[in-house]
């Protein structure tokens, strides 16, 4: 290979920014206001509505600077003397052996193995700010192989981050700790996104590295990089066995992410064995072959100055993200066990924790920091308040000058949605033409692109049967970045996953992705650590039913609504007409920490008497009735693109003198939000003639039915064919609800 | 590339096995009898019970070869005159792009590019006979790209395939058809596995490779390849795109599968556009970094010979697999679309359809098969038949030679169950000490892989977790085919769809596969394709529920048993001890047309009083009970690892003097397929009082305790702490059980 060249660097040193040592720090934070934006207005901190109209939650205070703004100057600064570095090695595997051992349940391998490369990145390279974790400029860290998860908190205990002290390494995998059993982002302020699921967590860092791409492009001028980070991945043989990992990395290439590092914990060893069993590719091959510069550092265990050269090696390559493969030894240190698998999933045990320390020289007490080590790591608390002084300063200068642009990144940054912008969604009345959601859905999407600055997104290839094109913008691409129309390609799951860092690299950015709702198979496990780490992803999901017709039951989702209703934290909803699309969207944008999917039709679809944005608010909601007192003979509840046929049988029941009740149930999680008065008002107990239609599983509908209604659907898979075909011989028709309904209520 | 000289070969043309023209047919089939076993009986087809014996239905009898045995000797046939070729290959543009047009709905773009291709593969390379589509021996062949599926429809008309006929090609994408929208293989005969989600299609080829590579060198002698043939697969930029592609084809480069040849349409088109917008890795790069052979030939839409030649070559490399990267133009033909996205996924249109005959010189009506075209392809029926009598008189050799051997490999064949092999499954009595029930599983598959021929399967890098290793079989590896134990690594979705190659390459194979339940995300869409498709795959699925402990909540499953219930055709079972995990191995192993997922514990169980393996084919069944006349005072409803929770509850609920039944819930669809008779004899209508207890979601379970009951479960994600604590904390407890019935039932 070519690009394997690093190691002639060895001797190199790696600069790394540090301060003056003069630099001033003091309490008084720089003045960032919510200054007016000349494109978008934001509305203040008041009210009710107020924590509505703000995304995301600014960072709790106590993690805001309290640093001056001040110049933090890169100079060439020495590496640490080579003992100590040794020694803070040494501290974090044993911070990661003793919480394992303590816990006796865990993963201390990796740690051990990847200490060198972890000390390096956070004693050496990043930048951070250990008492603000949401300091908007920071390098970002993805520990992909999550399971090594003491490898990071070890470091960020060291960097002194809050959330990692000494009594959360303790308290290691225990009920209510900050120090889960993989890297929560929820949990531990500092870690920027959720991992364990093998292959997320790089697919994740393209999307943060994506973020900072587009961001830097469209906000940095000649005479101000205001966005300038880069984002660093620890993965191991598993992520990279993984298929969401190459589909990531391919587009990672494609996009030419040059501040993407990944370090790839070569170690030979998963859960099963020697990865000779089942993983013999040559992954260094492979990565040319996406476009990624490679590096091959040999000596992973002890080659200090080999990892600083090669980082500095991908620092150079600009265009191109860079895999550094690093050979280690996992469970490195430890006598008995290293270079096998029993030390990957397990703890040591009490004697081969002896027996490590002895070997690597370690005389003291568990969960000990040496004190030289702690105070080597006691200066990044000052060096992070300072680089985010110098940062905030940086701004200040910045806003005098582009006063648009940084009203802009400042909303992106903080996630405040700015006022009025839900008046942009388009409305409909029942005279406005019938359409499919899909289209209703884009005409949403562009509408809320003028207002919304960071909404960006795109499809897995189906751009145009999705509909999700913004038509102001170009494609983001290597060359233009600054656009915001995403070119997934057929990778549903990378798309997940990178609509998750993106989500993540900042409270006010609004990624959306789409394919069909069938495909969601495909990218699930992204879709649930959306709904996990709170990561408000807009799932744009068309041709929701057997409505899609002739492409048949491999493109027919029929138990998909079931399944995602039965996921926590996540929105399912399912509009049947425009009011109810734009609804949807609102409810998507509002949700910040709860995405939301959007089930959508191929077919065409009316435009519905009754139905409405704030309707859609409540989840359930009536569209239409004749009773009186709450009492219908019977209420027929739709969803989505079958609101339109409990429509139908309701006009004609009522034609024969029945009162009719009709319900639109576009999502029954926000039902679920609402007062049991409110439910009460809608679905009352005493009416028991309930009648569901969904071209989807009745699996679930017994709960909003009861044991005395009907749930008409699907609960088989559907067929090849046009679709009101298929409708009719699947019973999913106006006559069928009728008949239904008389059942139930004569 | 040094793997791109085949080039030079262009002039070179394909041998082909053909027959002597002198091969006599006649209508006496070889006999092949349900001969002894000398290792393993086969049960008579006879008396009830008999279907259940049989794990998958013989081959219909018209499919059945009438075709003297005879040896067809390979020699060196000269292939089709030029002209007749192109004209064969027009024809199969043509009747794709009629269909289509008729249907004004499919993809016309693929057939046309890819016709050159596919002729050459059905008319001069492939071994099959057209009247068996399930003859044994017969080259497999997969559509990936399988909205394409035109081609293969031309292709199987031309053949002589009953399936597709003349009538069905008008029909296509009709209600009701042979000729589905996409490839179905239990639609329509011929068509070896079911596509259309991208990328499942090579995956679901290296299943069928690897059971060829298997069966050969378990079976073959070196006086006789008994098992011998190949598996071509066209797939296209899409399939490339998924990482599912990508994780099947690493395994398929590490095992070695010579005979996997994949031809690689790169049209750089996709449904979004130029592949320019999302794709420009190199895929050659790529494959050879997975340790495949690759080969370009730059000339698809007419090099027939570079195809050839290509071709040849790939059968020449036979210790790795081969991509023929065959870069043609998509709708090849089509003056005005041709080589762009708009070809790709919608009909031509009538005038388009004009300017493509008069472009190609095609005079013919729609549908039309011309003359000298179907004579040449009329062969096949001849030729196939003889290729099949010729391998059953092999057989019919090698059964007199290797009497074990061919019992043996015939019942793979045929799918019989040896007589009285569920009499190896294990059963316990609450005697027997407690133990998970992943323990307990891989018990069943060790008694089970000594009674079925066919059970082979692994794990995607859990083998030690999972426990899911043969004892007495070694490692399935590239130089160690003939065994069982296969290491997938960690890759669940490459290792579903494997599964589902496997699965459907023979009736007699039983795949099984395994990983932590909560990773089906990661492989749901080829589980999908295993409940549409019929293959009978067992999906081992450990570590069930926030059981699991201090892996926290990326690892603990909620919502994924509601996820399955909502599925068509599959069976979701959760089997709370030893006997019922056996019960769910029977289930499992009878159910060949459906797949079953069995969910189990990580911790231990005890083994209850009460469950038996004739329960859990009931789905649901009393497992205690001390009332009479069907009428106690509450149901407890259990699964799983909470039975164990509702029977102590019952325990002190009797102690307080009520009358309390204890049901194992173990399957809802098996349940669902039981009488209505029975039904009510373990949940009377008239008994109210009914709690559930699962720990996972609550949706859907209003089915079973009714609107008056109450479900205990866990409706938000899990937490990372000791199991104990956390079932504690979610309330997942005896107590709550008692609270919950004393308040149902006072």
């Amino acid at each position: 290979m070519a690009s394997t060249a690093s190691l002639a660097l060895s001797q190199a040193l790696l600069p790394r920014p540090s301060l003056p040592a003069t630099a001033p720090n003091n309490n008084h934070p720089p003045s960032i206001h919510l200054s007016s934006f000349s494109r978008i207005k934001l509305s203040p901190l008041s009210s009710s509505s107020s924590a509505h109209h703000y995304r995301r939650r600014l960072p709790p205070p106590a993690f805001r600077t309290s640093v001056r703004a001040s110049a933090a100057v890169e100079t060439l600064g020495a590496t640490a003397e080579t003992a100590l570095v040794e020694k803070s090695v040494n501290t974090i595997r044993f911070l990661a052996i003793d919480a394992v051992e303590k816990a006796n349940s865990g993963h201390p391998g990796l740690p051990m193995g990847c200490a060198p490369m972890g000390h390096i990145l956070y004693d050496e390279v990043m930048k951070y700010n250990p008492k603000n974790p949401y300091w908007f400029n920071r390098d970002r860290f993805v520990l992909s192989a999550g399971h090594g998860c003491m490898l990071q908190y070890a470091l960020l205990h060291l960097a002194g981050y809050d959330s990692v002290r000494e009594e959360d390494l303790k308290n290691f995998r225990q009920w209510g700790s900050r120090t889960p059993g993989h890297p929560e982002n929820f949990e531990t302020p500092g870690v920027e996104v959720t991992t364990g699921p093998l292959g997320q967590g790089i697919a994740n860092a393209v999307g943060l590295a994506l973020a900072e791409k587009h961001l830097a492009a469209r906000f940095n001028k000649p005479d101000c990089e205001i966005v300038d980070h880069y984002t660093y991945v620890i993965l191991g043989d598993g992520c990279q066995m993984e298929g969401i990992a190459n589909e990531a990395c391919s587009l990672a290439g494609h996009w030419g992410l040059g501040k993407l590092i990944a370090l790839y914990d070569d170690n030979h060893i998963s859960i099963d064995g020697d990865t000779e069993i089942a993983f013999t590719e040559s992954v260094d091959t492979r990565f040319e072959g996406l476009g990624w510069h490679v590096i091959w550092v040999k000596s992973g265990n002890t080659g200090y100055d080999d990892i600083r050269a090669a980082i500095k090696e991908a620092k150079a390559v600009k265009d191109k993200p860079t895999l550094i493969k690093i050979t280690t030894t996992i469970g490195y240190g430890s006598p008995n066990k290293a270079n096998s698998y029993s030390v990957h999933g397990s703890a040591l045990g009490a004697k081969e924790v002896d027996a490590t320390r002895k070997n690597l020289g370690w005389p003291y007490e568990p969960f000990h920091v040496p004190e030289d080590v702690s105070k080597h790591w006691s200066r990044h608390i000052p060096d992070g308040a300072a680089f985010e002084a110098e940062w905030n300063s940086k701004f200040a200068e910045y806003e005098k000058k582009y006063k648009e642009e940084a009203a802009e990144l400042k909303s992106i940054i903080e996630g405040a949605l700015p006022a009025g912008w839900e008046k942009a969604l388009p409305t409909y009345t029942p005279e406005s033409p019938a359409d499919a959601t899909r289209n209703l859905s884009q005409q949403c999407l562009n509408a809320l692109a003028k207002v919304l600055p960071g909404l960006l997104g795109g499809s897995a290839d189906l751009a145009s049967s999705n509909m999700t094109l913004l038509k102001m913008f170009g494609d983001f691409q290597k060359n233009t970045p600054e656009e915001r129309n995403v070119r997934f390609g057929v990778r549903e799951h990378g798309m997940g996953a990178i609509c998750n860092g993106i989500a993540l690299h900042s409270p006010g950015l609004i990624p959306y992705c789409a394919t069909f709702f069938v495909f969601t198979d495909y990218m699930r496990a992204a879709m649930r650590i959306s709904a996990l780490s709170e990561a408000g992803v807009i799932y744009v999901m068309t041709h929701d039913s057997i409505g899609l017709g002739e492409d048949g039951p491999t493109h027919q989702p029929i138990e998909h609504l079931a399944s995602f209703r039965a996921m926590p934290n996540i929105l399912m909803l399912r509009p049947a007409d425009g009011n109810e699309t734009a609804g949807a969207y609102k409810v998507a944008v509002l949700n910040s920490k709860r995405p939301s999917i959007l089930a959508l039709s191929r077919q065409k679809l009316p435009q519905l008497p009754g139905t409405s944005i704030d309707g859609v608010a409540k989840g359930g909601y009536v569209i239409s009735d004749n009773s009186t007192g709450n009492k219908p003979d019977v209420i027929l509840i739709g969803t989505g693109s079958e609101l339109e046929i409990a429509a139908k049988a309701g006009d004609e029941l009522r034609k024969e003198g029945k009162t009719v009740r009709v319900v639109s149930f576009v999502s029954w999680e926000l039902f679920d939000d609402q007062s049991d008065d409110y439910k009460e008002s809608v679905l009352p107990a005493a009416v028991t003639a309930r009648v569901s239609i969904e071209a989807g599983s009745t699996f679930g509908w017994e709960k909003i039915v009861g044991s005395k209604g009907k749930a008409i659907g699907i609960d088989r898979f559907g067929a090849s064919a046009p679709a009101g075909k298929i409708y009719k011989e699947f019973g999913i028709t106006v006559e069928a609800v009728i008949a239904a309904a008389k059942e139930l209520s004569s």
